[in-house]
């Protein structure tokens, strides 16, 4: 999939059709609409998948939901429905289950600030039910909640952090959540991606060595990813790569100049695009300009949605009763 | 000019040398380079300049300092005090004469708070030198800083609440700080602008609808503005004009289809752009990811800029003995 | 009323009463609980009610509603509703009446916080009323708000700022909200006072030197005050003041030390609270180590209850849908 | 020592004295002023001393520098100085010593949040030595930090977590950074306490359950502790004591009241404060109004420290150029 890069399995996806044909061997899709939510399910069953995409075995789920951009808070609530019944096909948790949230990335950089964004409007649970556990409501479950901020900030990778503390705390479940880079603008906070593979190393925007999933935790780990940037990069790529289109469409089929686009190929327009955009575009980010809104509206969203897979029969007004 | 927006006299200049020739006619232009920084000082002298330039009539000062993204604490210093003086050149102010700073734009959005910030960080005496008078140091003069907050947030236009201030107030010079939007990206948080035209209605991130300067606040206004986001939709029109430059290279001179390139007008290009880009790009903006860091680095070098401008005899360390 | 400060009209009355007898000539009081939340309505009818109690003529209502200090979301909103009822008796407002909300303090030191809270959670409609009257709801009335920050931030006396915006926009109202101190731990960001004399030069923690009523800025002014501090010395004060209570109580009527004891009026036991109290004690406040949770339920409950009286037939759901 | 809580070691001497005598079995103690800081060293070397102060037996380090009050850039400096020369006295460390710096605390509440302010201000470079060895000054030595965040926020004991870390990364050092409560107001932000000995289960202003220090953890700890509260029972308790000292001065010897003054221990007192104070004080905590500002200077004072202490022949200027 040559330099271009996407956290989304469902772009992974998009890509692989683009450039190849529809059906994907060792991959099922299944798709859903749900109250304006288009539900991708991608499940890459086997190692043929997992090459074909590029993406770990495991269970893909996605939402996109463009209403997001409307800040509304009805739409807030049922988003955070349909976000805990995907969280609850994919993990089985009983009563003393405890379950450690992990939000990834940097709180001093807006884009990267989603994860720790969303630990902060958990509903924690787990030194109550350890401290008091007679005084406490029968529908929680033991939560705990970490940010552990980025390498550039600790000195330490985070992998190393959350391997120390799911060593020593030893809970059932590992939730990862982290802001990621799409290939459109119009993904940005727009969609979300839960999947069982957890993550892997170098994805996200913060740049990870090591991933934090089953093989390097030694527990379920289910990561819940959101689209926060588009590097300015892919922008002045897409841009050329439709543009050549364009133009094969209108260049004279047996001329020299169609022959010249057609021979084209990623390696060219790679070439093309790094004389393009300028050296330092590759670390530029494409974002909404109310990216610090966006970023506040999608972590309540994220947090209400765990809030209520984590927890039994809440509904988000009991949720908010407890957090305060 | 069509409908690439930049608030820069500097990009204004650049773009008329581009597409006509090198001498504007009522403009004066000097260039000079201090320790790694690169001031031009555009003169629009003339009615015939201003139309030329599409600027009003005035001085504009452009500082290009690349080295800002090092964020280097001793060269934040050497700009301070470049800063102050080019803003000195430019103003006039005696023992008793009160600035008023105004810090435009919206806190809450990481590239439009630098107004605000550098307002946080303003020395301010005036009350100081009206209550205590006896007790202050003899090399302050009266200055006092409002960062007003955006229309969104206010309900009031800025310039209805800066203008009722200053009628109030009477001070004797305003200086406005704002973030601007660039058309290039290695300009972000590098190139300062400062001005005594004040600024007009429409410019900044914010897209005010009064301006603020002498005919509408009735006192000098100098505006000093720092680019901090490139609009999304100018990386991929910009990348599209360099591609068809190259094809236009490559193309035989009298094909068909070098006539059509050079036929494809600003017009038509923007429908081009219109059609590659999706639609919401015109509100997404183009950053660095650490834009958060960046603007707190320029924010302190104007910050200081201003403290030496507008007290007397001051060192850095003095002003930061008085901050405290 | 010596040496002790306090904002709130509810304690000038119960020092009077302490002080003296329980009729106040000239003053008004009467009393209901509504759901948990003790309403105090003060009238102060005449020169003499304002002599006795040393605050201008006019109506104070006190919500006293210790039930905030468990930060429920369901009370917030019984809350609001009654705060929004109280300030709709004290005003009369008509669709057009422009309303300008001021949010006095510091937003950089936490107690001191509050009116600049509630400001950035307040629905702002004046600007799209202005310019988009059409598309607007109709229930919405205009109302505009600013937190112009403190002295020692802007250099401007806040009441010189807020003179300069109502006399160019002239709104038919003002409402200034301001943290106040109290004499009282327990009532701390627990009671709220709605007057409709506006706010006194010095009242409030940040010592304003200029009042905000209607002699001053020429329009009605009702102010908002929370008590989010107890001075330090208050607490020192009313210590010693309880414990030689408690000794009169033990001594013979005729020892000489009961004598010694009764005969220590007011500034004796100032002058022993200066021995006994550290200097310093005079800046010092007492706050709940949560103040920070605190000022933000409250900032929540003030902007909702300001939301729902300034604006028509809306209800908090339509409020949240309009601030998104 | 009572129903007084402190966690410095100097007033416990303090306590001590003044109900006892001046020698105190099993502690060394000496003093020094150094530019405006008296130095104090409690050594506390045999169980006897322990069990007098109430202090695990090591090396307790108080710095009370009153002018942190005038938040004076220079002094700032000085006394970064003094306490790297303190730290350095009670750890010995190689080129490839690895400290882990804990900040312990809330960010979301001012006076508790040092610990994470002084992590956010450090230089850290465990990860640039271990990735890229070769570019790196020869003067910096691995140092880790991380703000675990506090018990309700995580559901995780502070302790846990940096035991799972410490386990993991095994690090030759830790630094706990704390904020503290004090027994008098004028410490609070001056004084500056360094351990050897770690933390203590229960001291702290956040009621930590697990100690940090070389038991649990299994590396040498150092504590370093700040006051930044006094509680609201303490200045209660204190003025009536003040006050009862002062009528012993003033009664006739042979009296009846000399007599039941005299007789008033700690537990009648104590029981007197409960009647004096409200039932809420006892959370009550009395800070500077400024708090928010102190604790940015003290938390920028402890950090320089540890930069000076933890790396070599390092300026403070050296450090700001590599923290940028």
């Amino acid at each position: 999939m040559g330099s271009i890069r996407t956290d989304l399995a469902l772009e992974a996806r998009e890509l692989y059709q683009q450039q190849n044909r529809d059906y994907i061997p060792g991959v099922k899709v299944d798709e859903e609409e749900v109250e304006g939510v288009k539900i991708s399910r991608v499940h890459i069953l086997s190692p043929l998948g997992q090459e074909s995409l590029g993406k770990p075995q495991g269970n893909y789920i996605t939402l996109e939901a463009p209403d997001i951009k409307n800040r509304d808070p009805e739409f807030q609530q049922t988003l955070s429905k349909i976000i805990a019944q995907e969280i609850k096909k994919l993990v089985t948790l009983n009563k003393n289950s405890v379950t450690l949230v992990v939000g990834l990335g940097n709180w001093n950089i807006t884009p990267d600030s989603l994860g720790p964004k969303v630990v902060d409007r958990l509903l924690v649970t787990r030194h109550i039910l350890e401290y008091l556990p007679d005084q406490i409501d029968d529908r929680l479950r033991p939560v705990c909640a970490i940010a552990p901020g980025v390498l550039g900030i600790t000195g330490i990778e985070t992998g190393e952090i959350i391997k120390g503390i799911v060593d020593r705390l030893k809970p059932d479940l590992v939730i990862a959540i982290d802001a990621l880079a799409s290939r459109r603008t119009d993904r940005i906070g727009m969609t979300i991606q839960i999947a069982d593979t957890g993550i892997s190393p170098g994805s996200g925007i913060g740049n990870k060595r090591m991933g934090l999933n089953k093989e390097t935790l030694g527990v379920p780990t289910i990561a819940i990813g959101v689209p926060t940037v588009v590097y300015a990069y892919t922008i002045g790529r897409d841009s050329l790569q439709m543009l050549i289109d364009k133009f094969v469409d209108h260049a004279t089929a047996d001329s020299q100049f169609y022959q010249m686009l057609k021979q084209m190929g990623e390696e060219q327009l790679d070439a093309l695009i790094h004389q393009v955009v300028t050296q330092e575009l590759g670390d530029l980010v494409v974002t909404p300009k109310e990216i610090d809104l966006l970023i506040d509206y999608v972590a309540d969203v994220l947090a209400d949605g765990l809030n209520l897979a984590l927890h039994e029969d809440m509904t988000i007004e009991d949720v908010k009763y407890f957090i305060n």
